[in-house]
């Protein structure tokens, strides 16, 4: 699961994870009063020590029935766990973007994960608001657009109901919901399959975003992780991933310069793994590790190798 | 004055407008129970004909013992009314930017002035933003800076005491205030003073920004405006101004470019001007006018020129 404290804020995160744990436990067909042994959760913005620290305080005070033990990481902890138990990237591209190293040793590199205004590179988010963008400064005179805007002014328009862009401020401002200004986003993976020029030329650039962040962590990464069958794992989480043969172009022409980042030429390939299932079966192994068990990982139900790119 | 009804809501905008004119009022020796014959108004966002036509709605509704007449416009034409009476560019680096164009025939061309979320380019608020951003991606390995963070980075800590990106995040969110944001800017100002390159950087970028709206507008100028003695004037308004040395580089290469947007070679020269007084002044010049009130301009007193660029 993921709500995000962050976004949502404290209380309502608490309210959320007893509602969804209490529900789970009835539909297992336990008793929600018995506390479980342990719970994992892995939530977006799980990366602060604070943070976690004052969340697994009060979920303890408050529920007590909840569970003896807490495990809360980031999501992209919880994805690799239900993917591999060896580590790899996971790079996250859903409303919003984040690209996570974790290597066999257990140390963690990140790059990004700053939301919306400091970031989000290549995620839903970003290709929306540089779509935006592109009208907003194509109509200013500012900007020469790449490629002619009429398929997406006119489905921008479309999609947040406004005759101009004046009227699209309140979107952006008084009334702005991330979710909502990054479902623009779909439009536009739609313009893409249809053969709008500046649609696929947005998705190519954010493709590039992607493996810039790949990039940034690629010096830190062991090299065992390269030396698999497929190469560097990538699981890839969130949406914008279904528009991967247009992120396509942008990523390898990135990934193919930072090549020379991992020293011994050792990184000849990688593959790009999906998950099948949510990312919280990760979170329950890493819940179930911190109390000594090993839950089993059934890697082949649980993730989808859908591209290996050998350089 | 311009309180921006769209970041601090209508209601308060409306309260605050009926305080600062009954003030004035009484100030003045005047009866605040007897209306002005008319009320000049320069606001922030007052570009969207719909804000203006309900904002002026319920000014008389509410507060009829306000003005007989009102006359809202933009906080550009404000600056501009103060400076001169034959049209020019306006162009604000402040919190956030804007530029406008003024021709004689009243004609008006805009570029910018749609937020934080949206450009803002060359503004307090972009130039925090632009170092925040650097010293992130730089700690992120995504990015490598034009130039040591060391300054910035420490700065951006001390500036909103904070000891690492985490603890920023409020900041971006939650409890997000542009005003202190942009308050950032002084910092990087003073860096800048003080050698600092990535700082100097920066507010070099910024003025390439700056630079970059005046070019966008540019074609649309009419020939008189580059013809005076001055060349073509640009009232510059905003705290942002006030590192006009640090700026000039980035400012001066995009005009130099920009000339040729320009036919007949006609744009020989421009001028900066600086208001020595309120944008209200000019505000109320408008509100005059419209009810047939020609208030006289001395422009010696309320504009200072400088600086004076020839090609």
């Amino acid at each position: 699961m993921s709500p995000c404290p962050q976004l949502i804020g404290a209380e309502r995160c608490l309210e959320r994870i007893e509602r969804m744990v209490s529900d789970a436990k009835s539909r297992a067909g336990a008793d929600p009063r018995v506390p479980l042994r342990s719970l994992g959760l892995s939530l977006s913005g799980g990366d602060q020590a604070d943070a976690i620290r004052t969340l697994t305080e009060e979920l303890s005070r408050r529920y007590p029935h909840l569970s003896q033990s807490f495990c809360i990481t980031n999501d992209a902890l919880g994805a690799m766990a239900t993917a591999t138990n060896h580590g790899g990237i996971v790079l996250i591209a859903g409303t919003g973007s984040n690209c996570k190293l974790l290597n066999p040793d257990g140390s963690e590199w990140g790059c990004g994960g700053w939301g919306h205004m400091m970031g989000d590179e290549g995620s839903a988010y970003w290709i929306a608001h540089q779509a935006v963008k592109t009208v907003f400064d194509c109509m200013d005179n500012l900007e020469v657009p790449p490629h002619d805007i009429g398929y997406v002014k006119k489905a921008m328009m479309d999609y947040f109901q406004v005759s101009d862009r004046l009227e699209l401020l309140p979107h952006l401002y008084r009334s702005f919901e991330k979710a909502k200004f990054a479902g623009f986003c779909r439009r536009l993976a739609e313009g893409a399959r249809a053969g709008d020029a500046l649609c696929c030329h947005l998705l190519g650039r954010a493709g590039a975003e992607l493996g810039r962040q790949v990039g940034a962590v690629l010096p830190r990464a062991h090299p065992s992780l390269f030396l698999g069958d497929l190469g560097l794992p990538i699981v890839c989480v969130g949406s914008v991933w279904k528009s991967w043969e247009r992120l396509q172009g942008g990523f390898l022409r990135v990934l193919e310069e930072a090549r020379d980042k991992v020293p011994g030429g050792i990184f000849t390939r990688f593959s790009l793994l999906k998950l099948r299932g949510s990312s919280a079966l990760g979170a329950a192994r890493l819940g179930a590790r911190k109390v000594g068990q090993e839950l089993p990982l059934d890697q082949a139900s649980n993730v989808h190798v859908f591209y290996t790119h050998v350089f």
